[in-house]
């Protein structure tokens, strides 16, 4: 049956454990990093699950279940609805788009945001993380039989973006990249292998402030998982430990034209009077984060069954 | 006075030395990093400088002086006459453009970059890398006077491109990231803090079969050194080892048409056929790397002190 795990910190001590209604059963070892955790963690949580879960988990600090150093590998425009609406045609499935957020970006999910000082248009997205189990040095061949050996856990995840930083700059990197651009958790939710299904109907959602913004379900992902390492494998390695953010459904604040006015746009408007009206319209758009907004986000299946938690962060100034 | 370090096999043994004309001066010790190399190598190259230089480097395979896992941090456009020839105003200095390489990218001075089978549109880059030598956890002010502080040495990279993945795709980082894209040194050149200041003008070049296609100096660089990785540290976290590369100046096999004409075609051809008509123009310049292309890079001060060595690479089919 799948099992959430915690990484929290209690008494100035960093422990994993497992997640029992709202306490936690804690694993007798200490595990610095989440691919420690992943190697040597199974007896851990095996003895764990026997036991009472004897710590609230009121009385803990949630901390990222992945640590740094990670890498964060990304999928953009990646839910059907949300091509779409970007001019795109998702049964085309021309190309699975890659990008990297900065490690530091990783955040606690129960904490705070800060939004940098010069940025005006922050914006977020909830996405299905998986958390990678075992390395990837070549090109390798995944399937939905395979999956469960290369994907430890699932996570919430929120790729925070500066959008007046990564839509201009074209290069989604350094917008997506500041330091806490990334809560994720609150846990890792790891699978039983015939649970595995479940990564193709999980619903997601976000609101702010408890009006909803985000809303669909991972079976409308248009590059799923398994194709998505196989492809991934090809350019890049992969530490276990590393997690892939699976890219975010319609319903954030960015709000981009039509990609026919969007091109005239570009043609008749020199680039900085281009990115200037942009940013004016934007910014008129009372979607995008404000200090003081509560961002929440859940990802569970429709029976319940599978249920990632609630991550919920504050946007600070 | 700056020295040249590398790193090679030898009888299976992988080890690092300080190069003196022909030969290397192995050091005591092997460090299985760049990192354990940067934090522990300084008696170990110390002693070696008092040594005779015992191994040829024709006896040798030479290895990437920079080490897996490590952060391959880039900037785009960052030479003025690539800009100019862009349609960017370098003098306008709007924003400096960061992504990443995957580290699996990282390859042998003198080996082969394998073209992988689907790539039609292969490219070379020649940039300076800036090998890190201190953590970075948190924003940081780096000035011309602190430069020595934060890079423990310079070498030759090519920012391999796959321009008919990259162009079309926009996020650069899959077109960039393939397993042997980033061939790296040959050598580590360390600089003593007064030689800094060399990092201003020091001369690349690169041919294709004997021909130069790039001639630049690093005087030419829109975002120096010291103002890119006070940017970088807030949205970026360094570890040692990690790595910057600079940009690479004019002279790619990549031509973009001016930027009157490529937003017209924008507007005018659906994605589809815009990307068509990119690679048929493309494919017609022979300009392209294909299989048995060696490919010869050099960075070097015009007074000879300052020699990075060259870096020597065979493209394989």
């Amino acid at each position: 049956m799948a099992m959430n795990l915690a990484h929290f910190e209690i008494g100035r001590r960093r422990r994993w454990g497992l997640v029992k209604g709202d306490a936690i059963a804690p694993l007798d070892q200490e595990y610095p990093t989440t691919a420690a955790l992943i190697e040597h963690g199974e007896t851990g949580w095996i003895a764990a699950s026997g036991r009472a879960a004897s710590v609230s988990l009121a009385d803990v600090t949630l901390l990222s279940p992945v640590t740094a150093p990670a890498r964060i590998l990304c999928q953009g425009a990646n839910y059907r609805q949300h091509m779409i609406e970007s001019g795109m045609d998702p049964d085309e499935k021309t190309f699975n788009m890659f990008f990297e957020k900065a490690d530091c970006s990783l955040n606690a999910p129960r904490g705070t945001v800060r939004k940098p000082p010069h940025v005006r248009l922050l914006d977020y997205e909830i996405e299905l993380a998986l958390v990678f189990r075992k390395a990837i040095t070549a090109p390798v061949t995944v399937t939905e039989a395979t999956l469960s050996e290369y994907v430890f856990a699932i996570a919430i995840a929120n790729d925070v973006s500066a959008r007046d930083i990564q839509i201009p700059q074209t290069q989604f990197f350094k917008g997506k990249s500041y330091r806490g651009f990334c809560p994720m958790g609150p846990y890792l939710t790891v699978l039983e292998p015939e649970e595995f299904h479940y990564l193709d109907r999980l619903d997601l959602s976000l609101s702010v402030n408890g009006a909803e913004r985000q809303r669909d379900t991972t079976r409308n992902l248009v590059f799923k998982p398994a194709e998505t390492i196989t492809e991934l494998s090809t350019f890049s390695d992969i530490a276990p430990g590393d997690v892939l953010l699976t890219g975010t459904p319609s319903g954030c604040a960015l709000r981009v034209p039509p990609p026919a006015l969007r091109k005239l746009m570009q043609l008749v408007l020199p680039e900085k009077k281009l990115w200037a009206a942009f940013e004016r319209t934007q910014s008129r758009r009372p979607q995008y984060l404000k200090a003081g907004d509560v961002v929440t986000a859940r990802i569970k299946s429709p029976d319940g069954i599978i249920d990632l938690g609630e991550q919920r962060v504050t946007i600070s100034a």
